[in-house]
């Protein structure tokens, strides 16, 4: 080919450039910057993938989805259907966890093109005689495309189309049997492929919807006083898993730092015998692979994770890269770390705080590579015990390539791991880490409280570009985040914030025994953190504490894992509720949510004002489903048992809080 | 470097990767299709750059913007501004049209970052003596970066720093000096360089600001009935440049083909002695590269264009890849026609539609590179008369990759030509023929005609993605399209439509006489072709016809030319207009255009209601200018001299279309 042509023309993959591939596939979606991250789905799920696909002129083209197992040769492919404005669909049903390939394919259909105008003239009654001589010439060209078998069957239409008889002639050329036959042996001589190829990582079911539950094992203990083990913690898993959580999150299990320990309520010095906080990781004893020698045995921690998998339970890690000052790293890498003019090494500060018991790596060390394989294996130390899902503390204080390069190769070796972001960071940030790997993110849930917020957010979530890549992770409280609205310590309030989280969001999770408790008290007026923080001191919970919501989150965790269309979150739909007509209500909120496969529909509404009954009249979008405004439906409220007959898309509903914040509809149209 | 890492971690040019290099930079602005197509823009503007950038952590950081000609070695780099949210902008003055190259680069910058926590520790009373310390080792490094002389001044600022004197110390750590000395020799070592190179196509004056007039030279002759030429046309100039036309567009000026010439009215058959219609193109005398006799000589047409040249005009060629059945190549390349089985060539049809006058070039001929070297000659060989600027004639009909080879290839060696598509046709082909490199695009301005029609459409041009690649050329009429709107012959409707087209767009045209004229008849009921039209006979057009437009065109061209704002379709804003209290006119609409520099500001405000008296409360947006709702300011009506002292935001406005059906405000605010 001449070089001339080169240089100013686009390269197409796979093939030598061909000016005759007229057909443009563009504006391909999902593709997340310019096809340099990965879309994400999770097992099983229908992967959908859109593109602009046109061409110059009036020929008719058609398109296809091709998709691969990374590295496989040879794509499997399906026809795209054409959605309007030159936007074409396609889909997927993806497989077990790993990466996938997928790109685009479109060509002109000359036949088809042919055989629409041929129509178009008989109709204007128009002769037709050298049109069916064309045709049968397309005809031919599929004959040589086409298998034994089918050849034969397409030679007969040639030689039909070109009957003397015209009525023969144009009813062969219509038949629906030929065209068959001509989509089946597709002239791609000159298709066109999209110039790249995307990249999709389909994860573990539970990237996907998972219900999380975080405890801090020293609190277990047998006994009052006592440091809990993992054996304690064991005895709890039937609770837990009755509840209906099947993540169960430890903060990090090492040894603790013995140097400028932190006391209770984060006093900065520990009394003799304080256990320190847990993220001030190392001492003598080792470090982020050791365990704990009071939370027991590594022996001990596998058999608690082995015996927790029976319980449909995956205990997650959570992986925190800071050291205490104590942490063999700081003798046995110390260019790790960045070193002051008096020979100390700098501690964490944030001017003019200071947090001296925790030592940042420093990213920018010269000797970043062996840093990273180090930080690396952490992870594969722990997946050696059988731990799978990791919630990684800060990601957003770490460097971005290391976690882009971390994940993906972790990912190469065991596809189904899940990585937890928690970073209560700045937007831009957050997208990054789920850019470059992280499956979940924490999110803003917490300090997103009215109508109005909760719904920007969850549109901003559901919308792309976040829906491909980012799964927000929705939390009412953590040990680190006791919310505003939560410090009344109003139980329907820890209802409401329950409810919201659990149906809003497909992965969501709780800091318990303090959600299930109303654990409600700051350390201080204006403060997010716990009075006599877990993170600080051993606790003891009486599980069984009057004005518990236990009962609830185990009704609730129930509703979702019998309903799939809570365990997605981005089919979602707000509704309209109002409180007078034209007046949309400001404490009710409702939204719709549906299945995959369409055939379970919930729709949540929920009372915001935890202080009195609200009512208003809620528009069901029944144009949703292709129903009139006028049909006739039930619902069934899941919290309740109480079955409504709804006749039209307007309804009354009222939330008593006293009852219950909320209803839980499940919505039957047929 | 360990292969391991090249696999999964991002490629960054010009460069090794290193994991040191913290910064992200990403969802840059220009960047079409992921950099496939250059951004676009016109000699002597600022161009504008953002991305987000930002970093793991809490360091500060600093940006440049890098700019060069494509394939000039070494960058011109500026600092970039924060925007918020980790949005980062940059900007350069493009120079003359060419190609270019732009990219971003950021870097951490830890002497800032050192600078600000130093800064807060000093307010709130800490120890600072160790950070002086560590930030005179910083200072240490830029000496080592410094030329001679800066190294001595930061030599002796290492060295305060570290005195013994805090007070000292401190001031020399904080001194502004000290500051511009470091951010002069940044630390690079570990900046990040966006991973693409993005281009830019700087593009003549023209292909951003153009004020378009058509006519065809057969209908110019001396005398009543005599085939108009070039040199008839050559009297005509002073008085199209008297309107304020900067560019003239021609339609095809070759040999018009014989077999089944279209005759008046578009009659299937032509009388004898009938002309045609020029896009039929090709017979004996020769194709594209050929004059048509009538019109004159290749000599003839050169002398034109060169004397149009004097006026400060602009002569446009229209092509048009079509054959008449005469045309030479049907003999001399025949491959690159479709032939039918009975040994004739395929004609142009739309089932059940036939042109039988033209053939189409088929564009999947195998002989494809030869065509396209042929179709780029035609460009090639008019340039070489001097014609710089082309209409292209139905480009969606031919295919796309040919066009982004032949514009680029032809953009190499004539940076300065200017391509117009008239392209009536989808969303995405229009926008894909723009990515592809035309300069400009006919528009659906013509059939936007309410003010919610004409306010859309403008957002959706000046908002991104169009607004970086996408000029709309805004036509009130065309040869082929005669608006329902127009057909009354309201002369104030007309005049309605030539301020909107002339303001709303810095690139507008009309196809003349017939607007000037009022020209309205159509060629049936609903029909869109003028009655006679000039496409297929000569027409005789008496200028100073009683109700003619053109003191009117003459004016606002004049305005248009001396007020830069009106030189520049993006910076617009819609403003206010209520009819009564609360409720916003539907007849009455106004917007605000700006100079890049902001010395220039113009207020259009267009009566829509061509057939009475309108009034409103116009809402002038002084919170653009960051002035207070309550500014005093002056507007003077460019259309008829009167000026208003308004005192404030709000302001009355009345429109009354048998004066001027608007206004065209220059806005004074000091």
């Amino acid at each position: 080919m001449n070089n001339a042509f080169r240089r100013a023309v686009p390269q197409y993959i796979n093939q030598e450039f061909d000016g005759r591939q007229r057909v443009v596939i563009e504006n391909v979606s999902p593709e997340i910057d310019g096809g340099k991250y990965p879309a994400k789905t999770v097992e099983g799920q229908c992967f959908f993938v859109e593109a602009d696909i046109f061409v110059d002129g009036a020929d008719t083209i058609t398109a296809e989805l091709c998709f691969r197992t990374l590295g496989s040769t040879g794509w499997q492919c399906s026809l795209m259907e054409q959605q309007g404005n030159d936007r074409w669909q396609g889909s997927i049903t993806v497989g077990l966890p790993g990466r996938y390939e997928y790109t685009v394919k479109a060509r002109v259909d000359h036949f088809q093109t042919w055989k629409k105008g041929l129509s178009k003239k008989i109709d204007a009654g128009q002769d037709v005689s050298l049109d069916l001589q064309i045709g049968a010439l397309y005809i031919d060209e599929g004959v040589k495309r086409a298998g034994a078998a089918d050849a034969a069957k397409l030679t007969l239409f040639a030689s039909r189309t070109r009957s003397s008889d015209a009525g023969e002639a144009i009813a062969a050329a219509l038949d629906v049997q030929l065209a068959i036959l001509m989509e089946r042996y597709p002239d791609n001589a000159h298709a066109s492929l999209y110039d790249k190829v995307l990249a999709l990582t389909v994860e573990q079911k539970k990237a996907g919807c998972s219900t999380w539950y975080e405890l801090f094992p020293r609190s277990w203990g047998s006994e009052p006083g006592k440091h809990g083990n993992f054996n304690d913690c064991r005895r709890q898993l039937p609770m837990i898993a009755g509840m209906g959580f099947d993540v169960l999150y430890l903060p990090p299990i090492h040894p603790i730092g013995y140097t400028k320990r932190k006391g209770k309520n984060n006093a900065l010095v520990a009394a003799p015998g304080e256990p320190g906080s847990c993220w001030a990781i190392g001492n003598r004893d080792g470090g982020h692979k050791a365990v704990h020698p009071e939370l027991g045995t590594l022996e001990d921690f596998t058999a608690f994770v082995t015996e927790a998998e029976k319980y449909g339970i995956s205990v997650a890690l959570d992986i925190a890269f800071q050291c205490s000052p104590d942490h063999p790293y700081v003798i046995e890498h110390p260019q790790w770390f960045t070193w002051r003019p008096d020979g100390t090494v700098q501690f964490a500060e944030n001017p003019p705080k200071r947090y001296e018991d925790i030592l940042p790596i420093n990213f920018e060390s010269a000797d970043w590579q062996n840093l990273w394989i180090e930080l690396k294996s952490i992870f594969l130390f722990w997946i050696g015990t059988g731990v799978k899902i990791f919630r990684v503390d800060n990601p957003h204080t770490k460097a971005f390539p290391f976690w882009e390069w971390a994940i993906s190769s972790i990912r190469e070796e065991y596809p189904d791991t899940v990585f937890l972001a928690e970073a209560f960071t700045r937007p831009k940030l957050m997208a990054r880490l789920a850019k470059v790997g992280y499956s979940q993110s924490y999110s803003y849930f917490t300090w997103r409280n009215t109508k109005q917020e909760l719904q920007d957010y969850m549109i901003d979530l559901t919308s792309a570009p976040l829906k491909h890549f980012m799964r927000a992770n929705f939390w009412p409280n953590t040990p680190d985040i006791l919310h505003e609205e939560l410090q009344s310590g109003d139980r329907v309030k820890f209802i409401i914030r329950l409810v919201l989280a659990a149906t809003l969001s497909s992965n969501y999770g709780m800091y318990g025994p303090a959600y299930e408790l109303c654990e409600h008290l700051p350390v201080g007026e204006g403060k997010e953190e716990y009075l006599d923080s877990e993170k600080y001191e051993i606790r003891q919970w009486d599980l069984d504490r009057p004005g518990n919501i236990r009962a609830e989150i185990t009704r609730i965790n129930r509703i979702r894992k019998e309903n799939s269309a809570l365990q997605q979150t981005c089919d979602i739909t707000f509704v309209r509720i109002e409180a007078s007509p034209g007046l949309e209500h400001n404490q009710l909120m409702a939204y719709v949510k549906r299945s995959e496969d369409g055939s379970n529909i919930i729709l949540t509404v929920v009372n915001l004002d935890q202080s009195g009954k609200q009512a208003g009249w809620l528009r069901f979008p029944l144009e949703l489903f292709g129903l009139s405004h006028l049909h006739p439906f039930k619902v069934e409220d899941l919290l309740n048992g109480l079955s409504y007959n709804w006749s039209g898309e307007w309804n009354y509903v009222e939330v008593n809080p006293w009852n219950m914040p909320a209803h839980i509809f499940r919505v039957l149209l047929a």
